[in-house]
């Protein structure tokens, strides 16, 4: 249920209605908006009345709201989230602009990410990415270098300006992730690990929040609102693939999602072609068809010798690939920022 | 296997290639080239010795071929096909331009088939699709108008100059297509009726063979290797969507699929995105995105009254819609050819 | 709709009934029943307002059918249909009997299928299998005899009493089945193959429909009311595996299914482990599930050298291992019946 | 690679052969066997060259293990694992005996838990479950009692002698279940969080590892292989449905995957067909077929009153639903334990 205000209704109207809400036990969640404020209900297990409220002085309508999740949703927030980096705030994701993220999919060293993001930032991107925690298939597998990598990525935002994006994996990696980088990622497998999503909500630091590859549109936007439903509004939403029973690409990309949340949603969109093909010559293709849909930012794998990664090699870009690639977004006219 | 001969190779040592390949009771399929001829093994059950071949005069080398696939390969034929129509053969699918195909779902009128042409030509499509046969789900549901159907499209064609598609379900409704269209539609549902494949590969039209929903990329090109080995190589290649476990479109659209099919095959490619969205609202950005990874045909559903139509009226896109992304399409620099 | 009559109502209340539904130009589908009658409607394209029929003498009442599907469904036919087999009809599927379906994938020689007959027969099938149309992803892989393997395939009902299923694959070779065999198949490929189903549908054979490996359990339903809509209302849905993401099979038997047919349709339910596996070591396993769930018929392939077949060998049992399955069947007390 | 010894081998020469292996930097897994001990090597990124052990003396063969899982792999250990509980250890999984785990979703208060718990015994179940920790998918639905729901769990435990199986969502969750139940369930969401797939392999307590809906079974395997490569080898498998295209259940239970993992692996198997069917009327079916493959347990659903159960209602079998299961799988000839 989101209760919307009259234009000229007063402080203490909106105050009786969160009241209200609050005396049957639900939550009030007041969205100041240009023109007026609405106010919507959590925590309600049952459908709520509408007659509870239009009576109420200030009351203009009640409107039920069908889906599964609210705070995400356009209905309660019709204006797209706009994330702000840096102290002046001047590179904003959801402002219009298309920007990308690239990096290797683990840090490996200093010269490897030092190497990596010079060459992507000269290409254009704006946000380096590059994971210090791993979660492997194996437990045999390389996990990541940890604190160390977080390290390395400070310095590569020391040297470069890129903004840095990594992933936390539990509660105590997020703790140390959000220290250092300007975007938590959190993974496709993490997607539904509650007590992670939670504690990224109660984190300062915008979310990267990646679509689980089982997971339905609904399910996403889900977990999205266990992060938004914590406090913390900057939530990216990352299309990176989903299974099914195709052999020749990693997973398939769902582009048939990015109209579906851009009509639902108000937050930030990605795409990540990289996990999605698990194949290199698709991913040019894929980055390209993603980003005429309107999209805010591209996810892409870029490593300086992809033979040599410890992880994800064959889907990565060579440097010069991604310039190719870079050149080409720049030449159909895609709005890329610039730092 | 492929065996490839000298670029100075005689009649008769080609010949001789031919006979020892029949010797075996296999099938010699020579492939004329602009500088080389190669001879393509066929109907071998195991596999084939290179050293039958490597000591006879004028032979190059012997390349055994892994894919199950071979007519359809890049490996037998690296050019990519060409597809004219018309007498003057000026319009050309697989040229590079990228060719609009649209139409309703299915031919109700000739009223209707007629204002809708209209449109569609006017917003710049050379293809006009329309089904007189249709294969539906229920029993009871609208089941094509049949050879009036394909009346109304060869008027169609008389008005406008659009060039007509549409759809075979069975032998008998082929032999009826392939006197009416210039283009015989093999549906998703049909695409293994091998005897309905091996017909359309004895057919003087070119054709366009859907992808099955539930089927690899592998089976695909399987398909269509059915319609070529009887002796027809003019075939578009049709993604249009897999079935997945997502709710929010009927289908998936595959878009990895495109630089995979592009890679191994020869053959033009066609991006349907109507079906599989089956809302209007994800039409046309999926158009976008398929657009600019550079196939050679769009297949897009366009209905005068969408709400009045007998079948997929709610994937429709009306004139006015088609028209705005056609200039979409346009604007972003894409290589739309003209009538 | 279903317009249920009166228990005492005449012929000629029944009769008037009927008019009013075709006087609308739907279709009238009189269900005689052991205590009433009902009169189905067919072929109405949009909701039937029960006020026609309630106020005429002898209707008790008018029942919206919400499903898509009537004539498969237990809301029209509550009681199992029994299809009853040999001169005597003392062989019947649907009695409440578990059958078992087997032989090979293909028929390759009369002595491969003779000496295949005698080892199932002996070891308590009661229906022999095997192709002589083969629907083949490979158009260069072995087509199966044709016309010689039905001969075949009569010989062995001749010699053993088995009765016969074999595959068509298109109204040609469904006319030649029909003359040979005691049950037309049709395969998974072909299961939304409309012009097949509606010509299996005004054949005097009973069909069994393997489910579609990408079709929900509606669509099955579906095409098994395309065959019973032109007056074939024998047919067996057979569920044989559905395509999903996994890997350690060909396909996923879906049981879940088995319920959901039992609850919604009357007819009688056959399921194949074999193509599901796609491995011989899933199959015999898969079958005892099954067979416990309280079906009708399993279809288990059979191969006298499975390491020779020209087609599936790697999931056929052995003439050994089937025999050792069907004493398992019989000591888990499962209703085999006999010759 | 598996370093096998001879049968004599003496403890310096098994011990020779852990100091190879730990001078490449890899780790030795000594394996004791009846009459053989054989050595696994972990932690090796690259394949190891068998020349290495080949020539030490003790060394009878070095056998390339072409699996990404060892520890949980049949190849490493060879017998089937058995898990005992109670002081006695005369309760066994693993032991040929057929448990039943039954309970409702989540433990909503004391006399709900203990009157489930009454019944359930008195059917015939010897392990109760019932979640403290949920893991929903919306952050405004009931999460749990948390510590209470464990203090109700151990009561249950007390006054029934049932054995405990309850989920831990992260680390914080792992730490109290382990000491008050006897399992610790790993839900499907979580079967790739990597952090709490090891701290579980540090626990005294054996771990029910539900597959992710979307996971293969060798991913399934892989994260089993995380908990024992940390120490704790008492781990059962549970299938419990994966994510298809279909919609007539929540999940399909892929039934394939009981003979695949009963030969890849020595765990002990569990099936849950509550979950996957999520619809009360598939659950008994489904697990009467599950239960003639030769699993080591079932997990089902049942409710003293599902229509006001807080989570999965509708696929809760009532107690007398569960008694009939019961009394159907004793009668079936299943080896049902007795407490």
């Amino acid at each position: 249920m989101l209760v919307v205000m009259e234009k000229n209704a007063t402080d203490s109207e909106i105050r009786r209605v969160i009241e209200t809400i609050e005396a049957q036990g639900w939550e009030a969640k007041p969205i100041p908006g240009g023109e007026r404020t609405a106010i919507g209900i959590l925590r309600n297990e049952t459908p709520v009345d509408p007659g509870l409220f239009l009576n109420l002085p200030g009351v203009k309508e009640a409107i039920p709201v069908s889906k599964p999740y609210k705070l995400v949703s356009r209905e309660m927030h019709p204006e797209d989230t706009q994330i702000p980096f840096g102290n002046d705030g001047r590179v904003v994701i959801g402002d219009g602009h298309l920007h990308v993220i690239a990096g290797p999919c683990a840090i490996e060293s200093e010269s490897q990410a030092l190497k990596t993001a010079e060459r992507v930032k000269a290409a254009g991107a704006t946000f380096f990415r590059g994971g210090a925690f791993k979660p492997r298939t194996s437990p045999y597998s390389f996990q990541g270098l940890g604190k160390q990598g977080l390290k390395i990525l400070e310095k590569v935002r020391e040297e470069t300006g890129l903004f840095i994006v990594t992933e936390a994996i539990d509660v105590e990696s997020l703790e140390m992730v959000e220290e250092s980088a300007d975007i938590i990622q959190i993974g496709t497998r993490n997607m539904q690990n509650y007590p992670l999503l939670r504690r990224a909500g109660q984190s300062k630091r915008p979310v990267l929040l990646k679509r689980g590859m089982w997971a339905t549109v609904e399910e996403f936007l889900m977990a999205a609102e266990y992060i938004i439903s914590e406090g913390n509004g900057s939530v990216i939403l990352c299309e990176r693939g989903i299974r099914t029973f195709t052999k020749h690409s990693r997973n398939t990309l769902d582009l048939n999602a990015i109209p579906f949340l851009k009509r639902e949603s108000h937050l930030p969109i990605c795409v990540d072609p990289s996990h999605a093909a698990g194949r290199r010559y698709q991913v040019a293709p894929l980055a390209k068809a993603a980003a005429v849909m309107g999209i805010d930012a591209l996810l892409i794998e870029v490593h300086i010798a992809p033979e040599q990664a410890l992880s994800d090699g064959p889907q990565s870009l060579t440097p010069d690939d991604f310039t190719a690639l870079m050149g080409d977004l720049r030449s159909m006219g895609l709005p890329l920022p610039s730092l």
